[in-house]
Formats: C-alpha cells, structure tokens, sequence
C-alpha cells in the first residue's frame, strides 16, 4: 500500500485523531535533543483509547508501515523522530488516571499523563511516584517507562523499573498483552515487564502502566549547599558524603563551567575560576541529623556550605541546579549526554571529561548526580546537526564510561544517536539476542525502525 | 552420542568433577518441594569455574544432551530436578567472593555463595543484602536470583531482581555474556539483566552476580508479637498498620492452623480456637517510635500485643513464625504453596483459603508476608507425591489468587508443579512470546527443558 492509501485506512478508521499538518508533522519530526529527522512522516495518529492504538497498529502491520510512538516528545536521544513514511502514533492524549490505590500503593494510568500532573494528584492525598526525570513537568509516565528515566532521587527511591509494577502493552500486530501483575512479589514465567521499561518503542506500545506509588516520607526536608575549589574536591566531597553511611535523597555536582554558566543566566557574581557546586537534600525522620553530618563532611573535605530546613530557603539553594539547562543556551546548541558510572569513578570520570575538553579544545559544562553516579556532560556546538568532532568527543566519554565499569546511558536511553555505540557495551553475542528478542517482537520490523538498534 | 557416550566426554574433560555416586544422583532427583524425579540423571557435574560451566554446555551442545543448572537443592517447585538424559550441573561448589566494595555498596559473587554465609561476611563490614528468603541459611544466591526468591523484608527493601545490578551467563552453547552495569543507573538497550532474574534455569547458566548491598540500618529493631481471635481479624490488623502509613520491616501473619501447628512443636499450650498470630519487625530511626504506633493499631484493632526493642527477647517473639515449616511435618508431607496478592487482597484470599479447606475437608495452614501480600499456604498429605485432589484444591487457590490481582507463584517459581497453570496467568499471547524467548535462548530445548514452560 502506498503512503497515501495508508493515509485514508488511517482516517477511515480513525478520523480527526489523524493530523497531517505542517505543524504537527513538523513537531513529531524533533525532541528535545535539537536533532531533526530527515522528512515529515506520514501522519500524527492522536490515540483515546487502546482500541485506536490497535487500531493503528493493524494498519501498521496489514500495510508494513512502520510506527513511532511519542509521549511528549521530551526525549533526549532522538528516540522517538518520525521521519520519511512512517506513522507517528501520539499517546499523549491518553491521559487519565484510573486508579489511585492507597492501602496498595499502586496507581493504573494512561502513558499520556504528565508526570508532574500525577505527583500533583498524589500530593493532595499524601502520596507520590518517585521516578522523577528533571523534564517531569513536562514528560510523560508513558515516556519516562519507555526510555528508564530516571532522575534525581534514584539512589534512595530506586530506578523506574522498580517502580513498574504491569503494563498493558499492544503488540505489533494489535494484539494486546497483559504483563505483570498487582502484588508486590510475582515470578510467574520471564520478566517482560521489566523487558519493556526502557524498551523504547522497539517491541511495543505501552498503553497502560500500574506503578508502585510511596506516600510521602515523613520528617523535615534538609538542603545543604556547598562550593568548592575545584571538581575533584567537590566530586570527593560527595564520596565522602557516602562513605560516612549517609543516604541523601539528592545529591548534585556541578562542574565549573557549568557554574559560570548559570551564574551568568541567573546574574550571579562569578564563581572563582574553577569553583564547582554540590547541592544535597536529606529527608526522612533523621533529615536534620544527617543534613549536619553532611555539613561537617562537606566542610572537612574543603568547601564552604550552608544548610536550611525552611522550604523556601532549600528551593534558593537548589536554584543553581535547577537553571543549568536553560543556561547552557548562552553557549550554543547543547548535546545533552547521559553516562553513568559506579559513584567510586565518579572524579575518575571527572578527569576524563577534563581530558577530553582539552585534547577538543572545548568545554563540556557537566552535572552529576552525585549520588547514583549518573552524570550529563553537556557538549555546546553551534547550528542543529552535531559537528563530527563532538561526536569524536562524545565516543571518548562513552569509551571512558566503559572502562570505569559504567554504561552508555543512565537514563535518557539510545534512541538514534547512541546507536552505533550500543554493540561497545553489548558485546556481539549479546546483541545478537537482543536483535532476536527484537524480531521476536516486531517480525517485520516495524515499531520504531532504525532506533536503539 | 548415547549417554554412556556423554558421560565419557564429560570426565574426559572434566575428570572428578563428575559425580555418577548412587548418593549424588538420588539427591539431584528432588529438592525440598519433597517431589522426585521419575529417575536417575546421567551424572552430577560439580563446576569449580566459568570455564567448567563452559565445557559442560558445550558437551550437552554437541551431543544434544539436556542440562538442568541446581545449586542448594532447597527450591520449592522442583525446578532443579534432574532425570533420565540429563545432566545436573551443580554450581554449589562455586563459592568465591570476588568483591566487596563498600563505596559502590556492590558484591561480586560466585553463584553458589550461601546466602546466609554472604550475610555473615557483609554484616562484619557494617553491610547486608536484602534479599532474604526462609532458606538464606542454607539456599545460594545464585539460586535466590534464578528464582526470584525474595523473603520478608521485600515490602520496605525490594524484590530480589531490584538488588541484582549485572550478571555473567553462560549460554546455551557455552558462549559466555556479561549484561547488566556496575552503576546503579544504566537503560542501555534491553534489560537481559532483569529477564535473567526468576528465568529459574531455562536461559543461561548464573555463574557471576554483582549485588546491590546495603549498609546495616541505623537505630535499634523492635519487634511486636499479637493474637487476633480469628484470622480475617488478624489480616485486617496488618493492613491498618499498612494504612497508618507505618512500614515495617517484617509483617508476618500465621493463621490459626499454622499457629496450632507451631505451637504443638514448639510444646507451647494450645491456643484458643481460631486464634492466629501477627509479627512485626520495626527499624531504621524510627524504629520505636513505629513501633508504639504498630502496638496501638494492633490492641485497636482487637489484638493482645506485645513490643520489645531488646534483641533476645524479640528472637523469643519471632521463635512462632521460625517454627512454621518444621512444625508442619506434624501433619505430614507438605506442599508449600506461594501465592501473591495486593495488600489489600490478604483478607479476601484468607477467606478464599477457609472456602477450600471446607470444599475439600483439609487443612492448609497458611503463613503470609503480609506486608507485600505474600502467601504461602500449605497442603500437607500422605506419602511422597501430591495426590490429585490437592492439587485439584491448589488450582482452586491459583485462580482465586489471579480473580484477586495476584500471581501464581510470589517468590518460588514455575518449576515443574506449576507449570500447567503458566497460561492461565500469562494468556496465550504472552505465553507464546515467553516460548519464544525460551527458543531464542535455547534452541535445541536443552537448558532445563520440561521446567517452567
């Protein structure tokens, strides 16, 4: 069938849920990386229900038109750009939150609500849902399962897949598929569940996610900010912060060219040349007693720092933080990159980076979080397509994250731009199962085409 | 190759580490489900490394000869054992400890390490690690991951597969892989690492685990005894303490059967009719602050409770749930059984419970984790195989246990006693998926074939 007939089986079958407009088409066609595909795709398919995405996906496999899924499309790795004869299938309108189960802890919802919309709700009853991915006003639950965002807290409230519970999920060919189940415990056959978190739309469509959900820790909220003379320090500092038994809920670093970055967005005096920023919260029934030992460790270990329980004063110290991304914009386009290391390597990575701004010639303003290892060096280039001496730059920082016992991606996932990297990490014999698993789902390879893989 | 012919290619390669003893082979034939194999395996390989495992996968490659993977031999669905054809590939002499590294709280250790030998060596270092089933004495965590064996900390410190970071897996054919990361974050492509954890032997052989570990939780324990006149009531306890937002560490329920039972062995007077009995443990800074909330919501809800933060007399205080199994060979041989359902289901499903013992005229004393909503009913019987109607009352349990949310088999697997049930949980889509899998990994159906599927 040729594109056009795809077209009218889509609008026959699903009306004005189907759009072709310059912008809609143009939207589907980027995420939050910058990186653009090459061509508009087919159509945006706008799914309500499970029915339209089965629906979508019988045309997909009676036609072999291939499928991208999208939440929100706050992706950072070009997972999920719909490009040249491809149907973009939007989820983001399914949006409702079916239960909210107190004595068991769970919630069943659409993989079109909002992250942010959820904790919202959960907050009024004195619950919350820990995955917590920097994009969460923004990103979709949807999403954040898809790609194993993680976010801040993880350390001490656990990646996304632990807090995945079941998930309906529709199948290439259409067929729905129930996996999981609602009890906390559950071994029954293999673990698909956790197959699918952070599949990005390569064996499936989420349509449906239960999740564990918390209620909220009780006790104060302690935040401690720190500057120190240069990374290393800071990165040892936040080593220390562990090595003394403490559990903040988050912990951040802040590189110096990061922080002169967002001291000139937030029109700050200059940090001193090669000062770098830790920010830590403590929570929970100790908070106070731990955020005091925090402040001794950090003071020990040669930073100056100040701690506050008050909610305002905590939301002040994390300021900083919060306005890296939208202060990297003075330097150019940034490549948000997302290696993870065990939290040991962490000023070993340090170096790394430093290594690599030197041997380029450029700088590479990083955040860590500190606490789990996980840290996004952000190369800055101009115009929207990444130049071939950042992405020479950015195979250094992946093949450093390797050998220091980490991974590729922590959290944003391969997407498109990872791609070619993702046999480094696997090895040929895993791969090779992957890609089996892969044709075992999606035969005709149709769901995401050309991502991950 | 016939099987004297195989039997020749393994200790050509392998020399004393294969075992054809009358002693070995009969104990490879069952573990401590009581079920026996219909007869005697080929031979008992005791692998001293990687590369054993290697050489036996590549023998049974070549040959076609089937391979069933066992550690301690304490599963519960008999899912490790060996019959006629087949050898027995024990990984119980496997028992190094590569790494204990208290920065990145990971351990590297071989798969036949005693959980509970583990545990020792941790708690030296101030550390543990959470997964902690009944048999941790005497059970490997090689087999605690194969399975999925969780225990009854898992409400407040996670399923096993949340501790489980990276895993080395021998293949099929004797390929060797690595998945999975030393960080604590990492979504680089599928996640193999949590489709190993409960795969219960029927995709690759664990010959290496790197652990999450914990350090040991400040602040003291307290423990709290109660009995409830009647089971629905004791349940109905637990889930208000679940509902005053209070998380224990451990929550056991015994019901009056069980309780009967115990205290019978333990020579402890007769408790009055109906009467069951609640446990829970309390810990971390708040522990007795918890705790004197637990004792009030106990009493509240009708109970006689009792607390003490004193560590010998809260041993005292869990003496009658330790007690459970070996108590149950009072009334003969007992099929443990191992259902999960939501939290709130714990009442509901006791009361399903007492419906099948009625139908049947049996009795299933029953303890449940009731903090994850784990339980673990027990058939007991004459004679060493399950007659039919036990098993004909046990599926009355699974499929109420599934109307209720819930899962066939909490934390001891599929093995070879729940196999039949499989679909029912999965459905056939799912379950066709999961074969496939299966066939991926194993082509030639030789990695513990008959198990699980």
């Amino acid at each position: 069938m040729t594109a056009p007939n795809v077209l009218d089986a889509l609008r026959d079958a699903l009306g004005d849920a189907v759009s072709t407009t310059d912008v809609d088409l143009a939207a589907a066609r980027t995420d939050k990386s910058g990186h653009v595909s090459d061509a508009a795709p087919i159509a945006v398919v706008s799914a309500r229900s499970i029915e339209d995405v089965q629906t979508v996906m019988r045309i997909a496999t009676a036609t072999g038109t291939p499928v991208v899924t999208r939440g929100a499309g706050t992706g950072l790795a070009g997972g999920a750009l719909g490009g040249a004869g491809e149907i973009v299938l939007s989820t983001l309108g399914m949006t409702r939150i079916h239960e909210i189960n107190e004595p068991d802890l769970l919630a069943v919802v659409d993989p079109g609500v909002i992250n942010g919309d959820f904790n919202d709700l959960l907050l009024t009853r004195g619950l919350w849902f820990a995955p917590d991915p920097a994009s969460r006003a923004i990103s979709t639950v949807g999403g954040n399962i898809a790609t194993g965002a993680g976010g801040l807290l993880c350390a001490k409230y656990g990646v996304t897949r632990d807090a995945v519970l079941a998930l309906k999920v529709v199948l290439a060919d259409g067929r729905l598929i129930s996996v999981g189940h609602r009890s906390i415990k559950g071994v029954t056959g293999l673990d698909l569940t956790s197959l699918m978190v952070g599949s990005e739309g390569v064996l499936g469509v989420i349509v449906e996610a239960t999740v564990r959900i918390r209620r909220i820790t009780p006790g104060t909220v302690a935040t401690i900010a720190g500057y120190f003379p240069d990374v290393v320090t800071a990165a040892g500092a936040t080593a220390a912060v562990t090595a003394a038994g403490i559990q903040p809920s988050i912990m951040e670093l802040l590189d110096p060219v990061a922080l002169v970055a967002v001291h000139r967005y937030l029109r700050l005096p200059t940090p001193s040349s090669g000062e770098a920023h830790v920010v830590i919260q403590t929570d929970g029934p100790s908070a106070e007693l731990e955020a005091a030992a925090v402040l001794e460790v950090l003071r020990a270990a040669g930073g100056r720092a100040e701690m506050s329980t008050d909610h305002a004063t905590g939301e002040h110290l994390l300021a900083v933080r919060r306005a890296l991304h939208p202060s990297l914009e003075w330097f150019g386009t940034p490549l948000i990159e997302d290696v993870s290391v065990p939290r040991s390597q962490l000023a070993a990575m340090f170096a790394e980076i430093g290594h690599i701004e030197r041997r380029y010639g450029i700088t590479i303003p990083t955040v860590a979080h500190a606490g789990d290892g996980n840290l996004h060096p952000n190369f800055v280039f101009e115009g929207t397509e990444v130049p071939d001496h950042i992405w020479q730059a950015a195979e250094e920082l992946f093949t450093a994250a390797l050998r220091l016992g980490g991974t590729l991606t922590g959290e944003h996932g391969i997407g498109l731009l990872k791609k070619r990297w993702l046999g480094d990490e696997l090895g040929a014999d895993q791969l090779g199962l992957q890609h089996g698993i892969k044709q075992l789902f999606d035969p005709q390879n149709l769901l995401n085409p050309g991502k991950v893989f």
